[in-house]
């Protein structure tokens, strides 16, 4: 039709036949990595610079061949990897990638779709409806909530926080907020949601942090005494953070109460469930969602303990609305023609939103509730056993309840031993575990979660501790 | 050693052979797919509800094959999937996801490392220092600065707008924002720039959109106006976004003027590249970015045209302290014996952040400098040539200069007559186009970018537009 040059080799993408080949290999390699990742050190060995200065200053000028790039990943990349989905990485919180949520990823990826409205691709705005809703009832908090998947709680509180200062001032969209604006998390509180209420206006001075009891859970006593002292001084309290799950501890704040405060001084509140929420699955352990329902807004991460690769963090409001107030703008070639539905891209910062209720939908429908449930027992029994193993032993302390699949600890010693105690099992290779302080004394965390982690791991892991 | 249950079928994750046989297909799958995406139609068929009203209400109880969940994918989710990494997808921007993309993310989602820390992977914040490093190169920028990995510009212009915020009123993180900061966007700024600033507390009444010239680049003398009057308004001018290649009609601000006016008023200058920034890696291209070497910070979406799978949005500063002033917060639980190295989490809202750099680098090096060039000129080219059909024909006028890989057009018949084109060249099912208003009128956008593109698309493309 016209003198066009040919699609040449340089401007086109690898054959569909060295992708199966390449893929095939892969998908090997993962099932061997999946199989037994204990043949690697659970946390990367080096220092600061040495991958970086390995690689070259400058990208190529010329294609690589495959090849060579995924022997570079084994030889350079891989020993540098710190593996979360290890059997034996028990800090932060220990996390699973499932075989059904990697294959999730892997269409995700193939599609390359974008969420942004229902009419960018139906099927990511509707399998997110699906999913959010099945989670909804698992939990069984509210089903006429609405839910949304954002990458991460950090952004979820963000959303939460600036519809808050929306339903608080309605003229901020268009004035910014006022210095008054006041928000209330505990000492425990994770500090995303404080970092997320600054990035939203909040002043540091504006953010209270409300003292723990003996359990770490929030003082409602002091959240009432410190809102009364707020509003005498003519300020204006918009937002409090309860948490199901803190990030030291895993305590559970009282968030009935907190609840029940909060809707008595017309204050927003934040349900933080990302990492304990999940638990609520559990008819044993669905009490600690109690009062969740009577929530502003809630986020669990399906990246933690739910087998979903990361990202997926879930945001749920019962006040969509605010959301939408909030954050919503109209621009022209965003539009559509379609009615009656949701455009998610409306309910947060984001434009650009990845596909991620696929694997969310692989990893629920693979397991399914029961599935869910084996494996969240199967953490809590494990870290039970280790705590009775731990508060049995004269040497150690337990400095908080084993309530889900976290165990903290420390040496009687004291801050100074229990930190070597850290150093040496993490310098075995063998373990990965983290710390925390916890009444003001350092305490070691030990975070178990991770689907492949079996009895082995931890019975070894106490061995470790013991032995020192 | 103890009286354990052994791990039952119920807890386990898919076994490595099962694994390996679903991953197989998988990627025999993904490799026809990539062969010839066009046996989908581009645009999903289908109502609001249909594929939610086919799926059950709630999740199932007890684990199901992952054959069945395969063949729901196949059966009832492809048909309302928009196939955004389809050659004839001419939407928005048009992207790809390349067979290299997808198995870096395929490796990703194995590893689910979380790349918060330099501890926590360093291999995914050594990869990231090297990649966004890479990329500043092949740009021409200063390589002295600090980049990044966001999931969307829509958060590195939050991460921007913050910084900015912090330059402009230390206080502010203490005290939050006063209500005199005033933001600049033209009227052609991508609108997560204002979503942006509004979130951080920037009243909409203080966000100026500046007037365009007959390019719809910004006036940078209307600027200038704008902010003197804002000044003697007592009003504090703080940050304005300068674009290289808009949204509507990839237009480029006039960003050397525009740094100048802010470099004179203390202004944070943020360019967003997130579409046309990649060009600058062609020479003949490169003065699309002149100027942005002055700008304190600046984002390009190797998601978009750089063949990378969403999400991978690179974000860069010259003042990363006053990010990291802006954002980070010391939480025990976090802390590290580290030292000399990057936390990447201190930089911005997220804490969980995907080891995105894998498919980044598998990308970089795969096609190599030639072979990004030899992509986006195919597009340009193609792009110019439709162009030019355009303009040669009576019935229809481009309503903006084709510069990169956007083609925007219009019947002069007016926009009833042009919406009536663009319904029914999509509900042909052969393409999707999207549309915008320029200078208050109706206009058709032709992006052209994905890798799979060839010729044949664009003048069958050509030939509905035609045939009309």
């Amino acid at each position: 039709m016209t003198d066009h040059t040919i699609a040449s080799a340089a401007n086109a993408d690898m054959s569909a036949e060295e992708f199966r080949r390449h893929g095939k290999t892969l998908i090997d390699w993962i099932a061997a990595y999946l199989d037994d990742p204990r043949k690697y050190p659970v946390l990367a060995s080096g220092r600061p610079g040495d991958l970086r200065h390995r690689l070259p200053a400058t990208a190529p000028v010329e294609r690589e061949p495959m090849e060579q790039i995924l022997r570079d990943f084994d030889q350079l990349v891989m020993p540098m990897v710190t593996h979360w989905n290890h059997p034996r990485f028990f800090a932060y919180f220990s996390i699973s990638s499932s075989a059904p949520g990697i294959l999730g990823e892997l269409l995700t990826a193939a599609l390359d779709a974008n969420a942004m409205l229902w009419k960018s691709c139906p099927a990511a705005t509707e399998l997110e409806q699906t999913t959010v809703a099945w989670i909804l009832d698992w939990l069984g908090l509210p089903p006429e909530w609405f839910g949304m998947i954002v990458d991460s709680a950090s952004n979820a509180v963000l959303q939460a926080v600036v519809a808050a200062r929306q339903r608080a001032e309605p003229e901020s969209r268009a004035q910014g907020p006022s210095r008054r604006l006041v928000a209330y998390v505990s000492e425990h509180t994770h500090s995303s949601v404080e970092k997320a209420a600054i990035a939203a206006g909040v002043g540091r001075s504006n953010i209270r942090h409300i003292g723990v009891d003996t359990r770490f859970g929030m003082r409602a006593d002091a959240l009432a005494e410190t809102i009364r002292l707020d509003l005498s001084n003519g300020l204006k309290p918009f937002f409090a953070a309860a948490t199901v799950g803190t990030t030291s501890s895993t305590a559970i704040d009282p968030v009935a109460e907190i609840a029940e405060i909060c809707r008595e001084n017309g204050i927003w509140l934040h349900v933080d469930g990302a990492y304990g929420g999940t638990f609520g699955v559990l008819p044993e352990c669905r009490h600690f969602l109690n009062g969740v329902e009577r929530a502003d807004s809630f986020v669990v991460n399906p990246h933690k303990v739910m087998m979903v690769p990361l990202d997926c963090s879930l945001f749920y409001t019962r006040a969509p609305e605010m959301v939408r107030a909030a954050f919503a703008l109209e621009a022209e070639y965003l539009k559509t023609d379609v009615h009656g539905a949701v455009d998610y891209m409306d309910y947060g910062l984001a434009l650009g939103r990845r596909f991620r209720a696929l694997k969310l939908w692989f990893v629920l429908r693979y397991f399914g509730r029961e599935g869910l449930v084996a494996v969240l027992r199967k953490s809590m029994k494990m870290a039970a056993w280790l705590g009775e193993r731990i508060s049995g032993d004269a040497r150690f302390e337990l400095v908080a309840p084993v309530n889900m699949g976290l165990v903290c600890f420390r040496l009687r010693q004291g801050d100074e031993a229990t930190r070597e105690l850290m150093k040496r099992i993490n310098d075995s290779g063998a373990f990965f575990v983290s710390h925390t302080a916890l009444g003001g004394r350092f305490a070691i965390r030990v975070a178990i979660g991770n689907i492949r982690t079996e009895w082995r791991d931890v019975e070894e892991l106490w061995a470790a501790i013991a032995g020192s």
